[in-house]
């Protein structure tokens, strides 16, 4: 079987397409469908069957003519491929307001991501444990890290240090970097960057409300 | 005084970028900056000068050529346009993990966004408090809404739910939807729907990764 995951690159929007057609599919699944066709997916979303089709050429999955892609088979292929049923072990610096609630969401370790320390300065939250996660002193995380082999780091600490913590994440071994703060910081050639601003998403209801 | 932000719609994707201004100018005040040009913002932040010039000009400030904005002057008229000094009733629906963590974080509230209550079905969480805030039986939604008039509902429900509980989310006075579901939610013409799909981003961190 030819691994086409590692051969071509998909591109970002189509591999940012993928969970809504998961989605989708699990739900037709709970509803006692066996069968699906990329028409019957582009009806409920908002995506040409075309484009679903070739999207869906990128994962290893083969469809039948006129018939489509059996439900079950393309739920397993897509977790797989998104990376949702292996673990990615994360730490997250700045246990903050929005730090500790990622840490109470277990909700994140269902897609993949295992959140196994958080990281911040403040002595209040030093050692404490949130949601049965520990949380030691940036300070420690360098050292901490040679042992725990996270390669994800979740960055929710005040936009002033956004910058200088994601380059000390990256010398303690961080190789992915998941931005929540509306900070541009920058990563070198290497390391895997995503910013998901969520003031940026609030801004812009806010503005099309008002409009 | 020309209020532009009601007579010209900002693009979304410029839109999208005002915050990051915010940010680093934020930054430079901090330490003691009163004067920042379009050139400096763009030396920190991957956007180029005219870009930024041009996002800032659907803003209400002017610039003094070849001198810059006025730092002050800048920061309270990009949270003004952005909508973060006024507060925005919200409703979280599904208190499960990542909705239980939204409330929790009383972060979203410095950037506009005042969530007033949450709800769901599960009898464990109806009439209970999360971090302050009231969580009531779904049901009582359109009731409740009569008085509370929250503008803006968060949704955090089983993607199997997204579609019907936006629909009667709307039903209830909602005009502004935003969706953490990986769910492609349809709302209906005027209303606002902004998708954050932290699965989304998942997805591409993990395949980056392996790449």
């Amino acid at each position: 079987m030819l691994d086409r995951s590692s051969s071509i690159k998909i591109p970002e929007p189509a591999l940012r397409r993928l969970p809504w057609y998961l989605s989708y599919v699990k739900l037709l699944k709970s509803q006692g469908e066996s069968i699906v066709s990329s028409t019957q997916i582009a009806k409920k979303i908002d995506v040409s069957a075309s484009q679903i089709a070739k999207d869906l050429s990128y994962v290893d999955i083969n469809g039948k003519t006129r018939v489509g892609y059996d439900v079950d088979e393309l739920i397993q292929v897509l977790e797989t491929f998104l990376g949702f049923t292996k673990s990615h072990k994360a730490v997250v610096f700045g246990v903050g307001s929005l730090g500790a609630a990622l840490l109470s969401d277990s909700g994140l370790e269902q897609y993949g991501l295992k959140i196994i320390a958080g990281f911040d300065v403040k002595s209040s939250l030093v050692n404490k444990k949130i949601h049965h996660i520990p949380v030691f002193h940036s300070d420690e995380f360098v050292e901490r890290n040679r042992e725990m082999k996270a390669e994800i780091g979740v960055l929710t600490v005040p936009p002033g240090f956004a910058q200088e913590v994601s380059d000390y994440m990256i010398e303690g071994g961080i190789k992915g970097i998941w931005n929540f703060t509306p900070f541009r910081i920058r990563v070198p050639a290497g390391v895997v960057l995503q910013n998901t601003s969520l003031y940026a998403h609030l801004a812009v209801m806010f503005n099309r409300l008002n409009g």
